[in-house]
């Protein structure tokens, strides 16, 4: 990876986090208002349309910057010494940014207000429980491809994010600059923001989880990015 | 395998099958909550949701303690020599104890009392027959693909078990450990104490023609896990 | 493929057309339970049964026989000289056996009449076109493949059936064994009897122009299966 | 490619251009005969008919044509000289004219009038920004692919429509032959013929983005169709 220029990884990490929330946000948009109110539909088309566009964006950007367009990821990459502390920094800085610009693209393309704070009241131990599960499995499926499947990372996150949806009662956000993100649209995946410091503490404690876990199973697993 | 510790298989194999009831469990509870009586949608939900992350389960712990998360699996590995039968008990323990974890696990996400007892009651020739039939073609799946193709098990047994939910009348268990599980929930996929006998023996019965089968189908196919 | 016995590949094409129209049946009636009237649930589980089901099957029994299940794909590779004329009549009789086998099949999962008859008329110059178009395209699907890459067979066919069942008007049938069987059926998926002839008729069609195309398209290919 | 002639390339092009039409209108003919009303749920099966197709026709026909079925892959291509001027041009007219083919056969599927023009009003920013975003992402997958992973172009091209089909207000055209078409049709998916020449305006632009930022991201991509 030396070759590529730094700048070009950081904006491939900003773009590809925006175009993950673009989609986040826009097809909830778009599933709520069409879906006549049942919030089962609405939710059906969020999980497709979001498990997708991560096969996608990991295939086309995995190469250039990791796409880890989620700063636990590139935590866990730092403490795995396969990102230096300042690159890490860095990422996570763009991924913040881009997620944020994400969140008004879709307000764009659906002619909402760009600015908007969401009033999504997300709380509770049973969320906290399923954004630290979220987070865990998410590394987990993470790890166990870079050990001995790592061209099969980027159906495995779509996937996992597809299950993740309906078997945890957060619809797993499991990335804190998504959650930070979803507190600027007042629509379908919203959240709100006082309610963002809860989710990312679970999250990074998923997270931590993981890499526990992770090095106990897969001990010589180096990412081949 | 044999320089990977029998105790990290076994927690693999716990591990596996309690993010698996997670998710059957957790993903019946979202689909029932949300789709407004509709069942079809429920079932959509717990679909996708379940057929995503065998996908992901078995492609990352596949490589560790062969992913069977199914006692009828184990038992089958085991007549085709590939497991001891000391190793056959000791995976089918931990499979029905992640297990029971597991819908634990999806009780605490979504905040419902942890322990409970289902009353659905899954009875009747036509609910046996189909778990027969789905237990027969969930391993001839497995042993069709170790025969020609066993880098295709995880999305085979994934579209195998989307494809089960809805041509099968049970929705298909196709799994002791599972079926004995979701007992102790009362939500969406629970099955009522009083009718888990019958649906074990009924996948005892299809494993054990679907071994005889493969046998004749596949006489040279190895695991080569 | 010598050394594999004859009737290896007979049991396995009438088995697996036997589950394929399981499937077909099975998800359909499923689907008609569920969806409470609403036709586009009830075929979208139809839809992704089916569609996934046909990946598996193809993947673990094509190495065995070939896995066509459809009497129009062994005509056509008799045609190509893959198949004698002695093994395609034998293929396309176990295939028509096997896909009235797995009708009953799901009639007994779902505890229904064993022995039904549709009274589902579908019939006009639209299902007519639409059977030609759905074959045409289906064989295109497998020709295609074949050339180029043999091994996405499986995928692609489930994938096109998957399309198919939405874009032609009559949810393409594409099989004459299949059209035949759901004759036996006055659930969800049925055909009248009265219905067949002209449906086979567009199917043999289709075909026939899907083989002089892929002649032209794909000079080279030949079955690697 | 320069043995294969190049007749056998524009037919690839047009057949496939109108197989992609006739699927997108067909299919949103089927949902909206379907669903009952409930918008969401012709969508869905627009939806994964379309991306489904998608994989299945480029998966077939990219070893003939390169299977762009858009008039803006095929200007790009050309700008990276891999496309002749001639060729171009040829291939953007076979490309329309087999986009409406398409619609006309989706018509004659469904046993409704051949000839129509769309009432569809589909204009404003938010539309327009959509399919600027829309063909921005399609080519940036296009070209991510060609430089690391070509042989995945089928799946990632089929997923991405998936996603970009909901989180676009537009429901992403994304091509410049199908938005014409699209007016040929006063079905789920017409766009009235007044609406063409800003989408295709905006479809460019994303385009030429597409372009800029691909150079620098995969500065060594060829494409090895």
């Amino acid at each position: 990876m030396s070759k590529i220029g730094f700048a070009r990884r950081l904006f491939t990490e900003g773009l590809g986090t925006a175009l993950l929330l673009a989609t986040v946000v826009g097809s909830g948009i778009m599933g709520a208002n069409l879906s006549g109110g049942n919030v089962s539909l609405a939710l059906l088309g969020n999980t497709l349309s979001t498990g997708a566009i991560l096969v996608v964006l990991i295939t086309i950007f995995g190469p250039v910057s990791g796409a880890h367009f989620n700063p636990v990821v590139s935590i866990v990459f730092a403490l795995r010494q396969e990102l230096t502390f300042q690159e890490m920094i860095a990422y996570i800085i763009v991924q913040f940014f881009g997620a944020v610009l994400g969140v008004y693209l879709a307000h764009g393309m659906f002619d909402v207000e760009i600015i908007q704070t969401s009033t999504h009241i997300r709380t509770g131990y049973g969320q906290w429980l399923s954004e630290a599960v979220a987070t865990f499995g998410l590394l987990l499926t993470i790890f166990g491809c870079l050990a001995h499947a790592p061209d099969r990372i980027p159906f495995a996150v779509g996937l996992y994010i597809t299950a993740a949806y309906w078997f945890t009662a957060s619809t797993s956000f499991a990335n804190p600059a998504v959650t930070f993100a979803r507190s600027f649209t007042d629509t379908f995946s919203g959240i709100a923001p006082v309610n963002i410091a809860a989710f990312i503490a679970a999250q990074l404690l998923g997270a931590m989880m993981a890499y526990g876990v992770s090095l106990w199973l897969w001990p010589n697993s180096n990412s081949n990015q």
